[in-house]
């Protein structure tokens, strides 16, 4: 019951190269796999005080170091821990700054807490950028017509993959005293980001987008000065955080993210390697006529592509703009959406060379059986 | 690592008995565990609407009927179905009603979401009953403070397990136009519960409570007549759903639910027997002279219990109030809290009669031990 076909397939859906489960985790979530079970030690009624298994470690010790940041806790996915904060600073006629490169989840977080939103446009076709002078002219717009409760920046995107500048944003945010969430969704877990060194208030990051966890589950990290606000306690239950709802990631999600959590913590020393793979993808999809966007030299494991010459075939084949993802699915590649042949997006995380050539390979046999 | 030390024990916590995996769920977790699997034909960006797996069917189709109601989402738990609920219909001022033997979510959820709080008193020791009177007198009080966006009754509450009138409540409800929510996260999945015939308006459940999932995961069942509050969309991203967040259990934690679903859907049926146990269970603890609290004859598996001849003997044992604790664990018993003796809540969901029988056995030859 419930086989998943694409599991020997090779993966570069950018939403699940960095979420595949280590062995540990994969024993793990078996092994804690009932529902409750890791409230089988629960003394205070507080997840992360949870000490066997050792969550309080993990919540209060090791994941704000591994963030650099002074308080940290574990949601139920990044757009949760979005929401958190958003609900926690909102205010009647409040606005949220963010790039327009934001998640869609970030817009919906932000329409769910009753704030309006003002985008920081990008640079358009071809690259995409957020430009930090653009968040200050918005910011500065924005102000105009009423409180910047937050700004919110996208690091890297989940579209094209850019990196922006994130310690000049969080510069000017300060100046406008606005405070800055950055969302690492594609970054906590696969390259080192530190929010002390970006200079940023809040980190969020996603377990099974980037961490080698079973989602969902999430991380929120903040300096010490938002711990009162977006921490707060019930006024009844006084241990209980209200916009945590007492408890978040209470399962076997949780314990995947710690059980992978040695093992992501090596892996990001090693992101250069992720970055130089990701550059010699994109530089042979180029030799083949598929136009790299976004950052360029890239950045990121995260990449868009611009295919003309696919669209064209698309246009004159019997399967149409299928093709594209029966021809991939045919050579047991999966992540391209299916119908989309023109622009899309992929990621090399992780992926061995023999594997990268694979699936270049596989496009130059696509487009050659069909020149 | 993470060994989970309680795993051949008999389990008797009232958080943990009715969220144990079925077999089927254990493999479909390691089958599904990688991070955003789910999402792997994910083609309109919900997921509710995927069909590979077959989720769109589980949420559209067998998840109303079994639910009795209209519509029905998954969620990441109870709490969050029902702050998803509260969030969508708080005002200004806004007030909700609530049973004072809801679980403490209802209380933080209704903080959450800005609602001021009115709680319906029980009877108090020994029955701790919530009579629909007082759910009647309560909301007719509150009107006068303002308004009454929603009321919550607990079913069972997570204390004593009573099972309130809820048929009648609704009614109450509705003749002041205060739509009711039910909150069913120790019902949904382990006795027959419908919606329609219990007249209310939104119902609750819990997947690692009580649906044999690995959490976080709930489900929400509403009249289809709140569907486009509730289940409003995004302005920009017409196709998501704000309150929840685009997607909601987005990884194994939805699997596991369904596939544990048809044996849920079975074991509903045999609920008669799970009373007779507990039924068992408690007229055997009340010879050992401890005294079942609550709803006598008791209609439900969880229990509550108060021992003064426990509670006596911790008074002069060296490892005083843990001593019952850690003789149940000596005796491989699981689940009733550390550090209590003299009150103390547990379930017999799911166990055996040979089971129950060494349980009530371990209370005996505790009692003769210290005696």
């Amino acid at each position: 019951m419930f086989p998943r076909e694409t599991k020997d397939y090779i993966n570069i859906d950018p939403l699940q190269t960095g979420g595949r489960l280590t062995d540990k985790a994969r024993k793990a979530l078996v092994e804690w796999g009932d529902g409750y079970s890791v409230c089988d030690f629960c003394i205070t009624g507080r997840l992360d005080e949870i000490k066997k298994p050792a969550i309080y470690n993990f919540v209060h010790e090791q994941l704000p170091r591994f963030l650099g940041c002074d308080v940290a806790r574990v949601t139920n996915g990044a757009r949760e821990a979005k929401f958190a904060v958003m609900h926690s600073l909102a205010k009647k006629d409040g606005w949220i700054v963010m790039d327009s490169n934001a998640h869609y989840s970030s817009y919906v977080a932000a329409e769910r807490a009753g704030l309006n939103v003002a985008m920081v446009p990008n640079t358009d076709y071809p690259d995409f950028r957020i430009l930090p002078e653009k968040f200050a002219e918005t910011i500065e717009d924005t102000k105009r017509k009423g409180d910047v409760v937050l700004a919110l920046i996208t690091y890297p995107d989940g579209n094209y993959g850019n990196l922006p500048e994130v310690k000049r944003i969080a510069e000017i945010c300060s100046e406008y005293d606005v405070p800055l969430l950055v969302n690492g969704a594609y970054a906590v877990g696969r390259m080192q980001v530190n929010l002390k060194e970006l200079k940023a208030d809040f980190i969020v990051g996603s377990g099974h987008k980037s961490m080698a966890a079973s989602g969902p589950v999430g991380v929120l990290g903040m300096k010490e000065d938002w711990e009162e606000i977006i921490l707060r306690k019930s006024k009844k239950y006084r241990n209980k955080e209200i916009e945590m709802l007492g408890c978040t990631a209470r399962g076997a999600t949780i314990i995947t993210l710690m059980a992978s959590f040695p093992h992501v913590k090596e892996r990001v020393k090693n992101w250069d390697r992720e970055v130089e793979k990701a550059r010699y993808f994109a530089s042979k999809m180029e030799e083949l006529g598929i136009r790299q966007l976004g950052d360029k030299p890239h950045n990121h494991d995260l990449m868009f592509f611009h295919a003309e010459n696919l669209y064209e075939i698309s246009k004159r084949v019997k399967k149409g703009r299928f093709f594209l993802y029966h021809e991939l699915k045919g050579r047991k590649i999966h992540g391209i959406k299916p119908g989309l042949t023109r622009y899309f997006k992929l990621s090399t995380y992780g992926l061995s060379y023999e594997e990268i050539d694979y699936v270049i390979n596989a496009f130059a046999e696509i487009l050659e059986k069909y020149a």
